[in-house]
């Protein structure tokens, strides 16, 4: 991934007088700064109205944790202002522009223009200071706080982070309840004023999660103004610092952040010269050029690594629907309460005869991949401990290198590799980190020596150690550890249940998924809202890919398991229309062969789609509505298309301009049939093809919870003469 | 370490009916124990009359950390009883006896014989058990939980253990305050019923440390009985546990154990099967048999490995003493607030001028290691991070493998090799622990390259993960973690600020020091009581050696550095009795090259003591007061004597029955002057020698604080020639 830097004029003026505002390179955004009574603040207008009035920048400190003398007295927990008394110092501004490549992505080249201001601030009774940088681009403002080395600062805790987003309005908003450890929530859509009664509303139970307020709310949180432009806030590059979270404020009308605590209350403990992440607020006009801003990628540093050819986009399959749909086991026996890892005789044990990572149904699987041009296999549940690995805090869950007596890993290995396949790792942490930290040298080791070059981890349950959680800094710090890791073996890391994505993919191209959301493993679990898929690309995707793992052609669970009443809320074409609208550089085809074997003209599509694009066009957006995208194939003529519908059933009309005006296409297109219906009859789909091109336009039909697919294929003579023309 | 059984009678008896006691094999010792009221219990008699008092058995339990549904309801952490409505079942009884051979020991054999009951115990509501076996010596006994492995009790976590130890009198005393992170005070001596009174008696401050309770104290805890009896309470096989401290209960009149929490307030977490450490109560008829008692070492498993000829006791040098002193320092510079491992530019930054490490003077502390007959020469602050190294929760604190620019490690284990020496290695991890393990293994093999084979650890501060505690299951876990993996790699470990030791040195033989109470670094901070070190045996070294680090030649601080003003409070004949009272495989030679080298005669003693033993004879002991003890050296016809003195001077009277009849030996006897003051005139001390034999009776006076070393040579016909009788 070389950056090619286009213009770079860095005219940096530092300047003595205090310069008040950034406009961006359109001149629309305006971003104003200073301070007001002591207290440092920032405004955002566009075209001159106001988007963010003024809104507070600080911390509150805490002083190290000394131990007590004795404990009659009390440990020092009194707060540290780090928020008043300040003045304003040098500004110092600079422009910037480039266009870089990503390793994988929505488009091969990214621009990425901005004007900066770096503005200091110092609290004039402790000489301590910050800095922020003000980042504004043609479609929002990032900014973050910059601690420079200085004496009076050299280390500090910081308990909390102070910044405000105080919109002007009172923003219809889409959000999940803030959470410590869990985001596998579905979105609410309310009114700012309106978030506290409406917390509980999509609220489920989870292995591990801890509220904090009952007007919590995750990041990216977007907001449409009354005039209809859309706000995200968000955050970009967490390195080495707490999530965020935001609160909000029903008395100041305002957000807050509202950083994950560590076991003692603390958030953050810090180094100087240090700086916390970017802080994001989009702002658009509409809902599809949110889809189009970079402004996440573009805040992270450029690829860290000088050699990415290892890194690749993957299609893959796996064994893991009849494992979340109860079909089939993670574990192998039924026989122990309990599991030791290094003592349990497995080699004894009687097997339930539910386990799902057999030799047998692997090679299946393999034979699978290889015959519809599949990467690779994931495999879940090959290795010892499954049997009691969850909901007991246990230390040595797992040891991530030794398999179950009926999962032979050469073998299975060798059979993948000799058919062009390759099978995928898991490492399940069952949320035990140091466990994990310990084993994973040998794990990688393990990985290379068999021919795995892609894991996919998890972090189910309560962290240990006790009383960290899943977006604290400890656990940030850890992820980044397990990716670069990963990156010395050249390895590529699919974490689920980690932090949320925000954009670190730039930096890091061999984290090539996250899940950070409700997948579709709850559509086993009770099910998913069918406009669940029309509002993750506004929010979820913006920080980087979701492995969501969509796919599922069965939507009636009990032909999988009978005791499995749940349904999954979306038509077989809707499930198509995911491999587009979601993007992501792993792609699952998610459900079991038997299901594809039983509509081959359907599951075309899904051996056709690519998963690496030149271009993104984004067609038609409106959160939780619907959202339809076409992308052009990276190396290739061929375009597609996906459509996916909320909760109404809808007519998509779609100009086919983005087509190479100068080439006719076979179009086909695979779409709800007329009398589908996500609950009743999701399975009834057309698939249509004809000739088309460029100066088409096409209107599609889709039911709630439905979608489309198209794939465009550059016509040769022959499907000129044989097919007709698309209507 | 071969295990030799002599005897192995595992008669075992399973009995329906209850046997309700237990006699140790010489028939002195009785323990009964039952339910009384659903409560199990035991009690402890010797010769008929009552030591421990019935004490009840039993844990609080705690519900595994399910997160709230909603943060209005509040977490499930009701307590569980798992200490009433008991019923006894099956006893097992079996018996035992063995002679071992510890790969370095007070001893060349080591006897091991009891009498044991495996009860069983069900609670009748809940169908849960545990078992409690107890082992009945001779000195006394030792029981544990264990839990078998069952249906209803797969995984459990411990919130406290409620095993009591209620003694029939108000027993003086002599204990430690109770902390989570903290060993490093003096020991008081009281009432049992004055503990509260005194418990701010010598608490002094430490750079982590949390007490929970003015009545809680620390193990091993030693008391002496009205009738003259001692009994000592600890523990032995602390493995995946949590550290024991006792808790003085006024009113019942007995002391409860109390065990470290974690960051969320438990103690363990557990999965059956399993056991806790044993409990240990030696009771003797006088202070010479308690340190003959070897129950600690005798309740830990034999040697886990195959292979210990790697394991050597070691005599040392080291460059650290003029850091402790603040003489030198352990950085390198005084130019950075702070310091960032991987950032940090070292080179080219300006050297403080009082760094310890250098080239110079580590070489000058080989050549002064080789010119002695020393094995090695420790040296501290070598490497990268000293400069904000303490106090501020840093997590990637050191790197273990970086040296300053003024440290070749290269050259100085080369230059040190060729002369027959080896330089030991030492990992603070500023309690950063995360940090430690994932640096461990580069950390090992970066040792072995060099040809480093012993570590010194450290942890200083708070845990880093932050809520945890030295003495928790957590760190506990940590510990042995480092032990095991240094094994690996044929390393031997002195782990400082560790949790204290509890006989594992038996089965981890490369486990060859301690820290674990207040050392001879102390004598820097303000000095030790002169009676510290004759009551160290007596209770810190139950569990295994100490690496005191003694032979202090100059008492006067302001010598070293004029800044500062502790004094050593001991004489330096007392410096010398330390090397055969303080028993460790590991000796040092603590004091500045030049403070030797003004007193070689004095010197000669710690050339000439072993430091490996066939034998050793207590002849004189009470705690506080006096110590003491001859040994044979190892594969030698050498004895040493060391005799140390506590407050009041006094005259030790010993017969040299000892001795071998058949020989006459040379005695050389370093003693006080009899003008000797601990504090005015330390450095007084008289060396005589002479011929002597087994019939001798020896009269030395020592003064307070003060002490006496002796080496007894077999006589060569020269020496009988040239040399007179000793009077």
């Amino acid at each position: 991934m070389k950056a090619k830097l286009l213009i770079s004029s860095l005219l940096l003026c530092a300047v003595a007088t205090q310069a008040q505002n950034l406009k961006s390179p359109d001149g629309r955004l305006e971003c104003s700064y200073g301070v007001d009574n002591g207290k440092p603040y920032y405004m955002l207008k566009k075209d001159g109205k106001t988007i963010i009035e003024k809104s507070y920048l600080g911390f509150v400190l805490t002083p190290y944790a000394v131990q007590p003398y004795t404990f009659k007295n009390t440990v020092d927990n009194s707060d540290i202002d780090f928020y008043s008394n300040f003045e304003q110092g040098t500004v110092k501004k600079t422009s910037f522009s480039e266009t870089w490549q990503p390793v994988w992505g929505e488009e091969s080249e990214i621009s990425n223009s901005y004007n900066e201001s770096k503005v200091e601030f110092t609290q004039k009774n402790t000489s301590k200071k910050f800095d922020v940088s003000f980042r504004l681009f043609n479609d929002g403002l990032g900014f973050r706080y910059e601690f420079p080395e200085q004496q009076k600062l050299p280390h500090f805790v910081i308990k909390q982070e102070l910044t405000e987003f105080k919109t002007a309005d009172d923003n219809t908003s889409w959000w999940i309840p803030g959470d410590y450890d869990s985001q596998e929530y579905q979105y609410a859509e309310c009114k700012l004023s309106e978030i506290k009664a409406n917390f509980y509303k999509n609220v489920r139970d989870n292995a591990s999660q801890t509220f904090f307020s009952e007007t919590g709310v995750q990041t990216p949180f977007l907001m449409k103004t009354p005039a209809g432009k859309f706000i995200l806030i968000h955050e970009a590059a967490l390195v080495d610092y707490s999530c965020m979270h935001l609160e909000y404020d029903p008395i100041g009308k305002k957000l807050v952040s509202h950083l994950t605590p560590d076991a003692k209350g603390n958030a953050c403990y810090m180094q100087t010269p240090c700086k916390t992440p970017w802080r994001t607020i989009t702002v658009v006009e509409n809902a599809k050029e949110l889809l189009a801003s970079r402004i996440t990628l573009n805040l992270n540093e450029p690829c860290a690594y000088s050699d990415v050819s290892w890194i690749k986009p993957v299609k893959y399959v796996g064994v893991w629907w009849e494992m979340i749909t109860n079909k089939s086991t993670w574990s192998y026996t039924d026989e122990f309460p309990n599991v030791k890892i290094d003592e349990t005789d497995y080699k004894n044990a009687k097997p339930n005869g539910k386990h799902g990572a057999t030799n047998q149904n692997v090679k299946k699987y393999i034979d699978f991949a290889a015959d519809n041009g599949f990467d690779a296999v994931l495999v879940e549940g090959w290795n010892i401990g499954w049997e009691d690995w969850f909901g007991y805090s246990k230390d040595k869950v797992f040891d991530f290198v030794t398999p179950y007596p009926d999962f032979d890993v050469k073998m299975l290995n060798d059979y993948a590799h000799s058919k062009g396949v390759k099978l995928i790792m898991h490492h399940e942490t069952s949320s035990s980190v140091r466990n994990y930290e310990r084993c994973m040298d040998t794990a990688f080791r393990f990985m290379k020596h068999y021919g795995y070059d892609a894991v996919k981890t998890g972090y189910v349950g309560n962290i240990v150690p006790r009383g960290e959680h899943h977006y604290g800094q400890w656990l940030v710090n850890h992820y980044l550890y397990n990716i670069k890791k990963a990156a010395e073996y050249k390895i590529c890391v699919n974490a689920h249940e980690a932090v949320r994505p925000t954009g670190l993919c730039r930096t890091y191209p061999n984290l090539i998924g996250n899940e950070s959301a409700a997948g579709t493993e709850y559509e086993s679990f009770g099910g998913n809202n069918p406009e669940h898929t029309c509002i993750l690309p506004f929010t979820r995707l913006v920080g980087g890919p979701m492995d969501y793992t969509p796919g599922i052609f069965e939507m009636d669970l009990t032909k999988l398991n009978p005791d499995n009443h749940s349904h999954v809320n979306s038509t077989l074409a809707g499930q198509l229309a995911l491999y587009v609208t979601m993007y992501s550089p792993l792609q699952m085809a998610a459900d079991l062969v038997e299901n594809y074997q039983r509509f081959p003209d359907a599951f075309k599509f899904i051996k056709d789609v690519a998963i690496d694009w030149q271009k993104s066009v984004y067609l038609e957006a409106e959160p939780m509505r619907y959202i339809t995208i076409a992308r052009k194939a990276k190396n290739s003529d061929n375009w597609f298309v996906g459509g996916k519908t909320g909760l109404e059933s809808r007519t998509s009309t779609i100009k086919l301009d983005f087509l190479d005006p100068d080439k006719q296409y076979v179009a086909t297109i695979y779409s709800d049939a007329l009398n589908a219906d996500y609950k009743n009859n999701p399975q009834a789909y057309t698939i249509v093809s004809g000739i088309t091109n460029s100066k088409a336009v096409l209107s599609i039909k889709t039911v709630a919870g439905g979608g489309y697919a198209i794939s465009f294929v550059p016509a040769t003579a022959k499907d000129l003469k044989s097919l007709k023309k698309l209507k």
